[in-house]
C-alpha cells in the first residue's frame, strides 16, 4: 500500500496505544482512506527520521511525510476533498484546534491512572526509556506515581463537567454526527483502555456511552483493537 | 426599543456582571442587533417571570421571553439569517455546545478568586441574598473562601493552557473572526474584571491578549462597561 501510519504499538505488535496515533487512525478512517499501519515503538526513532522529529504518529502518503496528529489531520482534509469534512467547514476547523489543545490536557490528566499499566505493555527494548523518561517528569516512580489514583479518580470525573453536559445534548462533539473533534477527544479515552484495565469512568456515564459509540465506528476499528473492557 | 436584554447590574446601575449576559450582548452585536439593556437584580424575580424562570440573561423579543445565554444564542442564529453567523455553520454551532459548557466551567474555576468582590457591588438589596446563597454553596464564610486565592492562582493560570495553545495559534477561537465560541469563554473574564480588581491573567498571556481584543470589539463594548483595569 502507498499509505502508511507509523503507530505506536506495545510488545504485541497488535496493541496500538498512542492517543495521538488513534486520532489519526480515525481521521483516515473518517475519510475513508485505506492505510497500512506500522507498529513502532519508542526507541525506533530512526524509522521515522524522515519526517524531520521522533514522534508518531506519521503518515507516509505517496512520498510525503507528515508528522503531527494536528497537522495530518489537516493535510487530509486539504488533500482529499471528495469525502465528507473532517472538520465540518471552515469555522468548525477552527473551532476544532481547541478541542486538539484540549485531548492533549486529557492525555496529562489521565497520566496519572495509567502510568504504571503503560510500563507493563511497552516493549522490552522500550521499558528502559519509558520508565526513566516518565519518571524525570513526574519526579518520582511510576509505582509511587500511581499509587494514591484512587483518590484522584473522583476530582477526574468531575473535571469532565463540560464533556458530559455536551454529550448530554447531544450525540457528538460535532453533533448527529462524528467529526475530527471527536476523534481528538477519544484518543485519550481509547489510549486508556488499550493499556489500563482501570475504570476511568462509570458505566452510565455520558462521556463513557460516547466513547462506546465512537468504539463501533468504522467497522468498531477501535473497538477491534486489543484493549481491556473498560 | 422592541427588544431588551435584563442584565445583572450592581449597586452601580451601569456595572454590569454576569458572565452569561455578556454572552448575549456580545451575541447581539454580532448580528447588529440593537437592544436596550435593563439593569436587572439577583432578587428581582418577578421582573422575568414571564420567562417561566428566574435567572438573566433575559431577552424579550418583540412578544417573545428566552431565557438561558444558550438558547439565546440560538434563537438569534436561527431567526435573523441574514446578518453574520454566529456560530460558522451547522457543524459549527454544534462544536460551541462544547464551548459554552466549558465557559461555565470557567465561572465556577474563576469564583474562587473574586467572590468576595461580588458582594462589594451588589446592590444593597441583594447582599444578604448573595452571602447568604454562596455561602451555603461553598460551606465557609466568602472572606474564608478568598483568603487563600494567591496559593491558586497558578494551578488556575496553568489549567488554561488549551486555551493558550490555541490562542497562540490563531486570533480567536472561531479562528480569524471571533464566533459564539468566542463570546462564551469571553464571559467569565469580563464578568471578573467587571468586578475585580485581582489580577486573573498574566499581562503577555495569549489568553489576556485574545480578551483584550474583544474587549475592543463592537466599538469597545465591553471594554467601556465599568470594570477593572486587569
Amino acid at each position: 500500500m502507498n499509505r502508511r501510519l507509523y503507530d505506536l504499538a506495545g510488545a504485541e505488535p497488535k496493541r496500538r496505544f498512542s492517543p495521538y496515533c488513534w486520532r489519526s487512525r480515525l481521521a483516515l478512517a473518517h475519510k475513508s482512506l485505506p492505510v497500512e499501519t506500522v507498529p513502532w515503538r519508542f526507541t525506533e526513532k530512526a524509522e521515522i527520521a524522515a519526517s524531520g522529529q521522533g514522534l508518531v504518529p506519521v503518515l507516509v502518503d505517496g512520498d510525503k511525510w507528515i508528522a503531527d496528529s494536528w497537522i495530518i489531520a489537516n493535510y487530509l482534509e486539504d488533500t482529499y476533498t471528495d469525502g465528507p469534512s473532517l472538520f465540518g467547514g471552515p469555522a468548525a476547523r477552527s473551532l476544532s484546534r481547541y478541542y486538539s489543545a484540549f485531548a492533549d490536557s486529557l492525555v496529562a490528566a489521565i497520566f496519572p491512572f495509567v502510568a504504571l499499566d503503560i510500563l507493563h505493555h511497552v516493549a522490552d527494548e522500550d521499558r528502559d526509556y519509558f520508565r526513566s523518561s516518565r519518571e524525570k517528569r513526574v519526579g518520582k516512580t511510576l509505582e509511587a506515581f500511581v499509587a494514591d489514583r484512587e483518590s484522584k479518580l473522583a476530582a477526574f470525573r468531575r473535571s469532565l463537567a463540560p464533556l458530559r453536559t455536551t454529550l448530554k445534548s447531544q450525540p457528538f462533539l460535532g453533533g448527529e454526527e462524528s467529526l475530527y473533534a471527536d476523534y481528538a477527544v477519544f484518543g485519550p479515552f481509547q489510549w486508556a483502555r488499550c493499556i489500563s484495565p482501570f475504570e476511568l469512568l462509570e458505566k452510565d456515564d455520558p462521556v463513557r456511552l460516547w466513547r462506546d459509540r465512537l468504539l463501533d465506528h468504522f467497522d468498531g476499528l477501535a473497538r477491534n483493537s486489543p484493549a481491556y473492557d473498560v
